[in-house]
């Protein structure tokens, strides 16, 4: 059939689950905003600028499965590309769009704005190209190749993509496919499908205590949903890694705890070490999820599923649809007799939270009292610094999406990403957890969710500058030090009537009068912002273990420490 | 002698007149910042994040000559691309630092947070390559040539240069030179310096109408104070392009007015293009600069002037250091005879500006309002969009140093860059014009400027969205609107003792007033946020010229238009 350009990278977007373009117009993108105006199902959402923009896009495709964000040439593709490479250390699939210059005045290289006006109109695509799956221009030749291979790209690599969209094209019309877009995994090849089914029966059924390690690849492959079926039918008992923080319930009797090497959970480094078959999903082991690289984790002992492979022992067994691999190993697994075991006891569980109505608020009482908080279904994002770290210490409800930036770490990113994954799945309830320093440099989206009239509840950690870093280095240095503002007086600032009600926060009473005040309030109509008034110096105490290690790490020996 | 690394660097960014280096705080950099602490005569300030930390190191730049920029690996310098790729842009000198992994690290290619965790650290640096000078990595052995080079670089080239510097070298110690750093230009080879300068008084001597026309480079390469000694003494018109504004007076009777092509001026085109002897500044004619690619400049009556060549129609004499061709062809050329003529008639000259109390604001009646506020020896900051269209069209007072971002065109540069320029030129009134939508997406930087007690006077255009974007196309969409803050609270919100005093105004006698009120304050103590309310569709009358020339452009035959 013959459409436009435009209409048809729209279509795909559709398609493909989008109905939220999030971005910032320009004048090159503008006339695809016509379009996008024009088109019924999706709509665009105007960020606050570009980098913002793509951690909503981010935040998006965590609850939505892909994303797409709109940027202008130059100014913004390179204003969001933190966002874009976040996805890209993540494994997140997120479609960028740019709007670029009319293709007659490339291919002319005519000096323009928001180029270097040096005729050359390669250099944005190659500063974007290591953080991109596909990196190209469309062209009307190749309109339909690019599209499709790009959004293909995305979603089969767990990967963003970036296309420029010239400004004078996107209104010319194509032939294009009738069918939708086929975004269907080659299935596997039958051969290494049937070997490695074999393999895995013999080693599962040689296994004496085989352990399930959960990384967030697990996730952007589709494994989890079999993994619970797999866990149910043999009883294997799991662990989740601190970047697969709530992968899998970590209310079920089989889960294990938290593996971080020699900072994991008690009896949970011993339990997964000790496995004589682990089973594990592509793990990327860093300073932060390792113990500062304490992992011990054998090939040998080790089978490890990929996406596309799967590597017994250090066998590869390649050209597979590892969900095809699991689904026929899960028919095939004998199902394990006797009675589910009973819950490990190494998993840590806080007594009920009592709160003492006069203390001040610490890092030690405040994640147990704001764990009792949180609810089944929830989707909590936690940012980098003492959020991540206090939170990921405690024991997640079932069924929670737990999203942050476990690798890549730029902080800022949550608050954009709450607010594009809020839109994503409104029918959840977001709750958000950051500090000060982080919170600054993304702001301005908080307007975007008022905008929006979201209501999620944010809890802002006040304690005036970078705590994290104070524990790295510089504890009392004005550079880790920031401006305090009145946080809780931005949401009034920002919206004439906010979705969200403000709080301020010194106590452990006036916690529990604010939590129970949110409890009451109608959520569907009513977020909250919280502000939490910290001591700088204290941190909770995986933060407080984490600081010097990391100073050890980065500095070495002849380096600077905290005294 | 023997310095650490860190030392070291520190000590050649203050040989080049750097006191204070902008950027964001990362475990990467923590043990740079402790060595930048120790040091006297320069201290670290901290931005809210790193696009708006860039921005603020390229105004710091505009007004010092140079700056550094400080980020930590990945996360921070991708977040500062923009603004590196905008200091390319309009060439600016920029020394960017990004304090990266620990080399040993580095070169075992371990997985770390702030990588993508595929062991690959060449990506960042390929990302930054397209935008700067030199884009390397600090190693104890290439630290002295590396550090130097890539300063000598900043400075000769005009253009950002970017270095990774290791976490766990800047402890280090080295042996470095004891001399400063040698900044000087290479002088102009001999034979070529005779040959252009023989050419030049000859073309010069036969030439009936010569006229000088400026552009940004001028003031990059060194060349005003000899424009104006050449003014003087040989009473040469010039014309000033609108991306060169008020680099030489507009005050003065040579002045003819601005050069825009079609757009230019009254007469200004005539006398530009009619010139038989046009000196040009290696201009770069972009549509926003040139009524739309309407300019008419041919070679055969041109000598243009670059940094390092003279192309005098046609024949390009290089190896030159063209500030040294300049001062001696105004040592040789003949004085002019006779009075220095009398001011061109064609400049536009309003009548004082009388306020119509109860009148609303209107882009036509405010920039001439405004105007009256300027004074010699102001630095006017002016954000892309109506503000700088706006205030463009205005003569400016002398000795004026005006910013913008010319042709990279980013919105949101302004109010870091103002943060910045402040910073470097405290001793000079600062007054920025930034409309609400630019504002948005670095609005934090405000917090920055309150807390170094910075008292500019900031013009914050509250017309609802993108006043320019809906000019080009979508005068009525909901993309082209933002939410409406409350921007006059936000000194408040931001500091507890804001050194700015707020104002909201509707009405030509409200802004008279206010201007009268900050004209009484002692603008050593403080400063002005002056909120002016405009309708979301009105627009100076060269936006409403320039919007359907644009869209005509960018979107082609087919494409849309506003009705």
């Amino acid at each position: 059939m013959r459409m436009t350009i435009g209409d048809f990278l729209i279509r795909r977007l559709k398609e493909v689950g989008i109905t939220e373009i999030i971005g910032v117009p320009g004048d090159f993108n503008l006339n695809w905003l016509e379009q996008i105006e024009a088109a019924d199902g999706i709509r665009f959402v105007g960020a606050t600028n570009e980098l913002n923009a793509a951690y909503a896009a981010d935040g998006y495709s965590r609850s939505r499965g892909v994303s797409c964000l709109l940027t202008t040439y130059g100014v913004g593709e390179l204003s969001a590309l933190n966002g874009l490479a976040g996805a890209a250390c993540e494994h997140i699939p997120l479609i960028s769009i740019a709007g670029s210059p009319p293709l007659f005045a490339t291919e002319k290289r005519w000096l323009l704005h928001h180029t270097l006006a040096d005729g050359n109109f390669g250099n944005m695509l190659e500063s974007v190209r290591p953080f991109a799956a596909v990196a190209d221009r469309i062209t009307p030749m190749n309109a339909v190749d690019e599209i499709d291979s790009a959004i293909r790209a995305a979603l089969r690599e767990k990967r963003p993509v970036h296309l420029q969209l010239p400004s004078d094209i996107s209104h010319l019309e194509i032939t294009v496919p009738d069918a939708p877009l086929d975004t269907s995994l080659e299935p596997s090849d039958p051969a290494q499908l049937d070997a490695v089914l074999d393999a895995l029966l013999e080693e599962f059924s040689a296994a004496k205590n085989p352990v399930l390690l959960v990384d967030q690849d697990a996730q952007r492959h589709g494994f989890l949903t079999l993994f619970e079926q797999l866990v149910e039918k043999t009883h294997l008992p799991y662990a989740l890694m601190s970047s697969g923080k709530a992968l899998l319930s970590e209310q079920h009797p089989l889960f294990l705890g938290v593996y971080n090497g020699a900072a994991s959970w008690p009896g949970v480094q011993e339990a997964v070490e000790g496995a004589d078959l682990l089973f594990t999903c592509t793990p990327r082991f860093i300073e932060v999820n390792s113990g500062s690289f304490s992992q011990s984790i054998s090939e040998e002992h080790t089978i490890d599923l990929g996406d596309q492979h799967v590597n017994i022992h250090g066998t590869h067994y390649v050209g597979l649809d590892t969900t095809q691999v699991l689904r026929e190993f899960i028919d095939r697994v004998p199902t394990a007799t006797g009675e589910m075991p009973a819950p490990a006891d190494n998993v840590p569980e806080a007594d009920p939270f009592e709160p003492h109505a006069e203390a001040e608020l610490t890092h030690a009482r405040l994640w147990p009292q704001l764990k009792e908080f949180l609810r089944e279904g929830d989707t909590i994002i936690t940012e980098a610094g003492t959020s991540n770290i206090g939170l990921s210490a405690q024991r997640m409800p079932a069924n929670v999406t737990y999203i942050n930036s476990a690798i890549w770490g730029s902080i800022g990113y949550t608050l954009p990403a709450l607010m594009g994954s809020q839109m994503a799945a409104p029918e959840k309830r977001h709750l958000l957890f950051i500090g000060d320093g982080s919170f600054q440099l993304t702001v301005q989206e908080l307007s975007t969710i008022l905008r929006e009239q979201q209501t999620p509840i944010v809890f802002l950690l006040n304690n005036a500058g970078y705590t994290i870093e104070r524990y790295i280095l510089g504890m009392d240095r004005q550079y880790n030090d920031i401006a305090n503002w009145k946080y809780s007086e931005l949401p009034a600032v920002f919206a004439a009537n906010p979705s969200m009600d403000s709080y301020s926060v010194r106590t452990e009473g006036e916690l529990a009068e604010a939590l129970a005040a949110i409890e009451r309030s109608d959520k569907s109509d009513t977020g909250a912002f919280v502000e939490l008034h910290l001591d700088p110096k204290d941190a909770p105490a995986g933060l407080k273990a984490f600081g010097p290690m990391t100073a050890e790490f980065d500095y070495g020996p002849r380096g600077p420490r905290n005294p």
